[in-house]
Parts: structure tokens; sequence; C-alpha cells
């Protein structure tokens, strides 16, 4: 999805927010920016990444900073930058023109916020009593849940940008030796636009490892590659897109059956993705999508909802089909369940819902991922398998046949529009022939 | 310099440390590993690097770890890897084998250090008593200043990588329109060699901005850009180059003059560094080169040391000609500048020696930094030029040739050997014509 710009200011934008915030909670409010944090000594940072919320209202991460919010008013607390730390680390903007980038009413040295602090909820529960933060939550749970057009375009720029490293991965698969290969031909396209990634990166032949974090396997040629790659604006507004594709740049049959199912799923899920359906339900059909296939493939057997309610689908797709995508990868995770599950809801026990982390009826302007996926995890298939209990349900010597699919996921960015929905990764192929054509250079 | 291996398995390099660490400070010490650090919510964490100093004597990137060690003995403290976090995460290898590898005398879970607590001295002055953690980082700090074999082919590996990472970001310079696509070709050499940076990379047509940490600037064809890229190896041993190349293949003749200076000063070092020498003589060897060559120049007048002792040449070159290499980039500086610093001595208070980072005599098995440069910092020459104090030491006029010339630094990676030094990084060209050939392709 091309780029696309906002008539309204940044400025504009953020007095939107913070006016919408004043209706829904006058009291005054103070949230921080975070510091840098040090790797190995104290020169030595991470990457700065501001707060989320911080950068909700106040749009640039700055460093060091805190905003006082009430009544729509905006002070922006923040010490100038001292003639030494210019000297080495260069020239930056004045406190004064900062604060006119932002729309802020004021601005003030940072120790000037103490007078602030007393009369101020907070997000930290060491500064606010549980009740006030509580109400404080849930405002800016109110306003994050729907994106307004700026946070959007910002999320399609980084979406763009997500679609164009993983491009850049498939071209650079025929020729690499490593996951670590692939891996450094999608983040240096999301470094050379000057973006970071929103979260570490998995590529990997080992898909069925959910959390892959590590890159030093060989790509042997009747692998697949799975890549969860998404690059974040320096605005902090995420993407979040996986893909998975031979390292051959052929699927093999079974390889291909599998991805045509995850596929099906996945396709299931945005046909019936649209404002009033419950997240729950776009999630229950992708099980019984994926349980379906697997017993026309003859890895199950018997009746897919039956299968779905005794979770047997879920020792093949033991995650939630996505999450709420906004700031966060995972939109406003730091709160724990309180965005992504509707006020009376909670996680439920059942291994196949546990881990589902959004559980709201969507609406115009959230974002979230579909992300259904096939994995074969020994940890859970080799218990499940000795336990004899699913020896009804799965054809064991059948499932053989799809021993080289160790994990499949296709994931894609989609905005719940007022009738239905927009994929915002629409760009990337998803189909088998046109995935096999980018990794091949067909 | 190709990587070269040791004949000294981990764990037989790990129990030499321990016991001359036991020679040094028989007492017990615990050292812990640290653990993965939150980006914006708990489970999106920046990669995690582990202390160095337990990496010192545990080898290994352990999270969450800790080590005691005495007289010889390495006790390891760990948890086993759950088996909900094996299904996320993948396997990992049992605490035992993990304990083998690194020759470890006992392995325990981690809560079991509780009892180790009490008599043993740390790092942190929370829970050691400051003449004891004093006594604990004074033998840490002996071990860590002369590198052993395992050490040094571990620094070599990241160097070879840091030197493909800037050719690989000469060859793209023709090529990008920004600096962030200069950077992002060479982190992806780092990367895809499946190492991390051991620091934010600096690369910039702005190098006068000591520690730029932006890379949006377009480059421009008269533009010189500087790069600051090191690779750290996954065991945590850092390299650290810089080079500064013409945007254009070709340096202007202003460019030229001022990078030969900067290269005769880093060259003299180079030929001066032996075991005995103090490394603030090299630094002020680098300072009169400098100075003379500016006044051959035409830029400064008068004589040379007459104008390091003022610190006229600080002016144009206001950092330290390098700092100590190891596990960290600036080695150690999370202890302060006790091991920059030999015992008794202390930071200058003058302009043209507050920054040095290191004031030791060098001895056999140092790696250090040497890097001298040539900067025209507005915060620094505008004042200076304002105060009218420097009107009878540099011909202002004379300077406005150079004004294509923002900020030169050539930097490459030291060992002292027994007679002299060698240059880790030397396979990476430093002159002019060469930088130039690379660059343009020829």
């Amino acid at each position: 999805m091309p780029p696309q710009t906002t008539s309204l200011s940044l400025a504009a934008v953020l007095q939107q927010r913070r006016d919408r915030l004043a209706e829904l909670h006058p009291e005054p409010v103070v949230l921080w920016s975070g510091q840098a944090v040090s790797r190995n000594f104290p020169a030595n940072t991470y990457p700065f990444r501001a707060n989320s919320h911080f950068l909700y209202f106040a749009g640039l991460p700055l460093a060091n900073a805190a905003l006082h919010l009430e009544g729509g008013r905006l002070t922006l607390f923040m010490d100038e930058t001292s003639a030494e730390a210019a000297l080495w680390h260069g020239p930056s903007p004045s406190r004064d023109a900062i604060a006119a980038d932002i729309g802020a009413d004021a601005a003030y040295p940072y120790q000037d916020l103490d007078s602030y602090l007393g009369e101020a909820a907070t997000l930290s529960a060491q500064t606010t009593a549980a009740e006030r933060r509580k109400a404080l939550v849930k405002a800016v749970v109110a306003l994050r849940l729907h994106h307004d057009d700026y946070a959007l375009d910002q999320i399609k720029r980084a979406a763009a940008v997500s679609v164009t490293a993983h491009k850049a991965g498939m071209v650079a698969t025929p020729g690499a030796t490593t996951e670590a290969q692939v891996r450094a031909a999608m983040e240096q396209v999301i470094m050379g636009q000057g973006m970071t990634c929103a979260y570490n990166s998995i590529v990997t032949v080992h898909g069925e490892v959910l959390h892959n974090e590590q890159y030093h396997h060989a790509l042997a040629p009747g692998d697949l590659l799975l890549a969860d790659v998404g690059a974040e604006a320096p605005s902090g507004w995420a993407s979040d897109i996986t893909r998975t594709w031979p390292v051959s740049g052929q699927f093999t049959a079974p390889q291909r059956d599998l991805y045509n199912l995850v596929l099906a799923a996945h396709d299931a899920c945005i046909a019936a993705a649209r404002p009033g359906i419950e997240y729950r339900d776009l999630h229950l059909l992708a099980c019984r999508t994926l349980a379906a296939g697997l017993v026309d493939l003859g890895i199950l057997r018997g009746d897919p909802d039956t299968l779905v309610e005794r979770d047997v689908h879920a020792l093949f797709f033991p995650h939630g089909v996505g999450h709420l995508l906004g700031l966060d990868v995972h939109d406003m995770e730091d709160l724990g369940d309180i965005a992504g599950y509707e006020p009376g809801r909670s996680r439920s026990d059942r291994f196949g819902l546990q881990f589902l982390r959004l559980d709201r009826p969507l609406a115009a302007n959230m974002v979230v991922t579909i992300e259904p996926g096939f994995y074969q995890v020994p940890g859970i298939l080799g218990p499940a398998r000795q336990s004899g209990q699913y020896d009804n349900a799965i054809n064991w010597d059948r499932l053989k046949a799809f021993d080289g699919v160790r994990g499949i996921r296709i994931e894609n960015d989609v905005q719940i529009n007022s009738t239905g929905c927009t994929v915002l990764t629409a760009i990337l192929p998803t189909r088998a022939d046109a995935v096999e054509d980018l990794v091949s250079g067909a």
C-alpha cells in the first residue's frame, strides 16, 4: 500500500487526541517518555524507544521528557540540550521549537514537573492508586483502540516497508546459506528506509519454534523458511508480517497442501472481518477451517466442529489468530489483557483459546493481525501421541507424509473499515505460486 | 585478518581465567549475567546482552544466570528451561550440558544462589561494601586488561566481519542516496554473519557530530562519509573501526590534504605503539602530528609543540586517540575510569586531555583503538573564533579553504605484542587512493 499523506498537521492530530482524552478523563494526567537503556556500559545504550502512551500524545520520540494533559491542554517538560551534549550529539531543536511542533500550550524544564505530579493520574502503579490508575487506563485504551487517520497513515508507511523487506528476503533466499543472511537482507530494507524493527525478527527454517530469535541454521533445499518481520516508523507505529516460503523456490506437494490450508484459514478470516464481529469468532473460524482441511488431507478424522471443541486443531495451531496492532506490535500489551479483552472477559483455560490475545468485537479503525498457522511442535505432538487420547482423531501414519512441514504462518495487517476490512499488507502476495515466483525470480 | 582457531577448549580457557582470578582474589565472588530488557512491553525485549564480567568467566551469553567463583572452582546457577518456554522458544541445552561446556564444577537452580551470597564479593555497590568491591574490581581489571589467545581470536573474528562491513559500505555508497542506506549495507554484513553491532553505528556526512546516531541526511557528491561501525561476536568480544570516504569516490584536494594528515597521525601512533609506552604519549604524538600538519597546511601558525601545549590542536581534535577494546567496545567502562586509568592517575582538566579514556603504559596483549580525527565543530570553533584568543594561532581565512571537511576519523584495532603492535584491522585499506578505489569500484 503506497504511503498516504494526511491533511492534518501533527499538532492538530495531537490536539484531537487530547480533546478526546479530556472528554473521557477530565482529571490531569502525566505521561513519561522514558530514557535510553544501557546495553553493557552507561554510554553504550540500546536505541531509545519512547513509551507508547507518551508517543500517542506527544507524537515525537523525545527522551527524558514528560507530558501533562488536562482539559485538552498539553504541557511539555524536558530540558534543553546542554552545550556539551550538543557538541557531542549535534544540534537539536529547542524545547520551544519542539513544543510548537506538537502544539504544546506550555513547555518547561523537566524538574518543573514535580509540582504537577501531586494531582495527576499516571499509568505507574508506583505513583497512582489502583482505582485512579484504572480510570486512566480505561480512557487511554478507549482512545488507542481506534486509530485516527494520522495513525493509519503511519501504520501504512511501516507496512509498505515491511512488504519490501519480505520481498527482499524472498529474493535473497536462493543466494543465502543461513537464516542470518535472509534476515539481514530483510532488515537491511527496514534500516535503509530509516525505520527500525517493531520486534525481534523471526527468520527460521524451524517455524515450529514459535518465538525463535536465533538465526544460525543452514538453509536446505527442502526447507520452508518462515519470516515474521515488521517495520516500525520513526513515530513508533508498527507493522507485522509473516510469510513462509520454500527455500528451493518450489513447494513440495505436502508443503503446498498445508500452505494452501493455512491460506484458506487466513482468507476466511479476512472475508469475515467486519465491524461487530467477535475477534474470538474469527479465531474459531480459522480453527474450523484448519480442522476441516486437515480432515480432507487425512491427517485428522471426525467432524471438524467436534475436533475444534476437543482442541485437536490446537495441537497444530497452538496460538491465537492475531492481536491488536498500533504503537506496539501487540498493542497496549504493557497493560496486560485490559486492551485485548472486553471488560468482563478473561483468558480461557482451554488449550485452544488460552493464547488468544484479543477477545473483543471489532470496530471501524481497529487494526488487527490475521495470522493462522500450522506447526509440528515436538513438545506438543510427542506427548499428545504418547497419551493415546488423540488416536481416534489423528492419523499419525498419514501425518508422516507431512514431515517436511515444521511450521507455516501467513500474517497480514488488517484495518476494520465501515463495512468490512482492508488488508494493509495485501500487496505482498500470499498465493503459493506467486510466492514461488518471487523466490525463484520468475 | 582471517579468523584463527585456538588449541584450547572454552572450558580450559575459562579454567585458566578463574585460576588467575583465584591468585589475585582468593575470596569468593558472585557475578550475574543480567536479563533481557523490555523495549515497549514485557514480551518485546531488546536483544539480550549478557554482562561482560559474567561473559569473561562464563564464556556463553546465558540469561538469568549467575556464577560463583572461588579458588578456581566455578558454580553455575540457572534454571532449566521450562516445558512451556521450550514450547515457545525451542529446545535448549540442559543446565548440566551448559555446565559441561564451560567446565563448571557444579550447577544448581538459580534460587540456590541465595545461600552463596552472604560471603561473596560482587561488583554491585548495592550488595558489596566499597572496600571489598574495590578489591574485586582491581582483580577483574588486572585480568581483563591483557587478553588471552581465545579472546584475541574472538576479537579477530569480529574485526574480520567489521572489515567486510566497511568494504560493503564503501561499495554501496555510489548507489545510495541517504546515510541510512549505507548503514544498512554495512550492518547487513554483520547480521548476515550472525554477529551484532558492538555499539550504535555512526554513518554520517556530519562527522563533526561525534556521537551521531541519526542516519537521515542525504548524500551529496562533495560530502565525506564517516562510518564508525564495529561487529561483536556472539561471545561478546568487540571490534571497532572507523573509515572516512568521499561520497563521489574522489577526495577533493583539501579533503585529501586533511585525510592524509589524519592518516599520518594514525600511522605515527601505530609505529610507536609497543609495550612500555604510555598511551597518553601516543595521544600527544597524534596531537603533535596533527598540529605540525595543520601548520604545514597554513591553518595553524606557530610551533607545533607550543600549539599542543595551548590545546589549539584540540579545537580540531577534541577527543582522545582511543580506548581499551575487549568484551566492551570501551572495555570495562562500566567501572568508570578504573580500567582506563593507572592507579593514582585521573582525568586532566585540560581541554586537550580531558576526553582521554586511557592513561596507562601499554603491555603485551592489550588491545586498544587508534583513532585520530579532524573535525570542524561549530560549537567549538564558533566560540573560539569569537573569543579572539586563537587569532595568533589559527588562520581563519585559510581555514575557509577546508570548508568541505566537517569530520574525518580513521580508526583501527591494535594488539600490543612483545615488541611492537599488530593492527588487527589492517586488511581494510587506509590509504586515500585505496579507499577511493573501493568506493568507485576501480
